[in-house]
């Protein structure tokens, strides 16, 4: 009798119909003899819709209220799918985060999970019953709600998982499992059978918007196998789980495409100590995130710093480097908004060498200018003009042999 | 320095303009010198539009869970009122009523109020916040989400200001105080500047909607000085409020109208003890309220019983007094839905003869047939045919001088 937690997100709990589709999976998972704990998100729309209502009542709302209003959209739909559990014939209870004693730090809108009471989850299950939890939200040590960010019912249900040490954590989305490449990019990307939690987490940080990263963490440190999968279909989706050492693991497991990202070059920086700190401290005060930063060998005393910060950020994170570079002596500053990220993720790369050169070379064949190169010991990413991003990633999807069908 | 409890209801917060109405209400008690505790209700057609959802999930829905969605819609309001107060420059806090400990029982949908951990608020208070809290709802002792039934934002309102002994608390609602009559129905109802307890709770049961019966019972019982008022416009209300025994009662101070009332006659019963017992009980068990009975002098040893029940309920009264007739040996019940109960209250009448022969006496000279008749200390019912309950009622206004200007 396995223990699973199955987690639905805005699109599968739309509406009523979908609401009632979720409770039969959810109805029949359990008559199949699994005990299941199911985690929802808010109906589609409706934490935007309660955000947009605060933000009528103030430009820039205080974050806890906002976590008051914005909480209230999973509740809503923890009760209802209560109900439709309850219609179709099985035995279901809701359990806010606060009731669930979902413990978080105190940084609304963006709070942490510190830890999970899942003995009132154990009663209900002991008694039979399909415990329906809202994700998203918490409550901090004094009591106030918390919510987790967007996407935070992910780490919800893998922190259930964890804490109760359930076997699977099925993740239902909108897309049916992780794939090689964005499908509607590369028209011959298909869907992996299983991929690494490395391997996820780097894509998820590249942009593939499949699962928030924090949830990815999570279930990799505690050994969580995650499934991702459509409530939609039945088809299977992909399975992110620890690397199996028995097996030889491909290359390059996927290609990845960012395009909310800008660069700034700050050019002929003198090169001395504590250059880098004095440009990017005022960033990180401003809770800009920078992503890729290179620096050129130095030439006759001067030096070029770069960087890409989210595209959304531009705008503020030149008004922070305007101020910045007259002090540390550089004459100037260039941004440039028209530049994406490609990049390679496979844990096949640790052991192989010339997996770059052969991706240099893919995109030397096809005139792609690369203008930044970074890399993780299973990651390369290249930044490069944003109207070559596509043509690139379908190249290097080709290359690297993703095209064909999976091996069995 | 007062410390004023203000509870504004689904009208009074139905958008964002008027939310801000509400915030600058609150600003401006706060700013000249009053501690402020705010309880709103739901936006208007939140509750209802939150209840349908839960109806279209499951024909009969558990009340547990449906208290659990209903309760969504204080919290929306409450944050959105908070951030309001932010912007017109106030400090606020919201908080549901689990964060402020309003422990019910665990009657899911029409909860009681047992105990309220006021601590919280008075923290809030002394350090000039202004606590926004969610009416109408609570938390059980097992930490399960109940709501206190229609109106109880009102009497979380009142529970707060007994709570924390607070020197008045105004109940902003969309009429402008408590009439002598229904101004829809008597052109010159007049507002009365105060009315006691008693006679609130009396027009609140008689069918008055002002405030919720309970509220008034709890005013009462911590003697609360309650005003009702509107957030539309700045017009003096109703102060509901101990008898001043320094102060002549006037002998009628309403008149109330219930349309909402059905009929049931069980004729020719054999007149034996534990008849009415027989009677009653399977009604009482059917959770059918039944108002006002009415049993004929016995003849012949047999009797009729004839009682008013909602008129809503009345097909489901008629199923269970036509299964117990034949069991009691009666053999006819008839019922009518056509009928009104007209009521005159007032604490004078306690001290004063004469007031139900002066009440029938006009109701005779319209040629109004009275159907039955129950009394109070301090009120007159008579079951009237529907079609004359305006007459009536228009008809007692002006035979008990409330059509004159109020006394000053």
């Amino acid at each position: 009798m396995a223990l699973v937690v199955q987690k639905f997100g805005g699109t599968s709990v739309a509406d009523p119909e979908r609401i009632r589709n979720v409770a039969r999976r959810a109805v029949r998972a359990a008559a199949g003899g699994d005990r299941v704990v199911v985690v929802v998100s808010a109906m589609a729309g409706e934490t935007d819709r309660l955000l947009r209502l605060a933000r009528q009542m103030h430009p820039r709302p205080d974050e806890r209220e906002l976590d008051v209003v914005a909480s209230t959209g999973e509740q809503v739909t923890i009760g209802l799918l209560a109900l439709a559990i309850q219609a179709e014939g099985g035995r279901a209870q809701s359990f806010t985060g606060p009731q669930v004693r979902i413990v978080t730090d105190s940084a609304f809108t963006k709070a942490r999970i510190r830890s999970i009471d899942e003995e009132r989850l154990r009663r209900a299950l002991e008694e039979g019953v399909v415990p329906v939890v809202a994700g998203f939200q918490g409550t901090d040590e004094h009591g106030n709600i918390t919510t987790l960010g967007r996407g935070g019912s992910d780490t919800t249900a893998v922190a259930l998982a964890a804490a109760l040490h359930a076997d699977a954590c099925d993740i239902y989305t909108d897309v049916d499992g992780v794939y090689t490449a964005d499908p509607s990019v590369v028209r011959r990307a298909r869907k992996l059978s299983r991929i690494t939690y490395e391997e996820m987490l780097e894509l998820a940080s590249l942009g593939a918007k499949v699962l928030q990263i924090r949830s990815v963490e999570f279930a990799m440190k505690y050994a969580v196998p995650l499934w991702v999968k459509t409530s939609f279909a039945d088809v299977p989706g992909t399975l992110v789980c620890a690397e199996d050492p028995s097996m030889e693991q491909p290359l390059v497991s996927g290609i990845a495409l960012a395009r909310d990202e800008a660069k700034i070059a700050v050019r002929s920086v003198p090169d001395r100590p504590g250059m880098a700190r004095a440009l990017f401290e005022p960033l990180s005060a401003a809770n800009i995130t920078v992503d890729v930063i290179v620096q050129n060998v130095s030439a006759d005393g001067r030096t070029d710093v770069t960087f890409t910060v989210p595209r959304g950020e531009l705008a503020r994170a030149r008004e922070v480097v305007d101020a910045v570079a007259p002090r540390i002596g550089a004459p100037v500053v260039d941004s440039d908004a028209s530049i994406a990220k490609v990049s390679i993720v496979g844990v096949g790369m640790r052991s192989h060498a010339g997996v770059a050169a052969k991706m240099f070379g893919v995109l030397a064949a096809e005139n792609v200018n690369i203008q930044m190169i970074s890399t993780s010991e299973i990651k390369i990413s290249c930044i490069v003009e944003e109207k070559y991003a596509e043509l690139a990633v379908r190249a290097l999807h080709t290359a690297f042999g993703l095209d064909a069908p999976e091996p069995g």
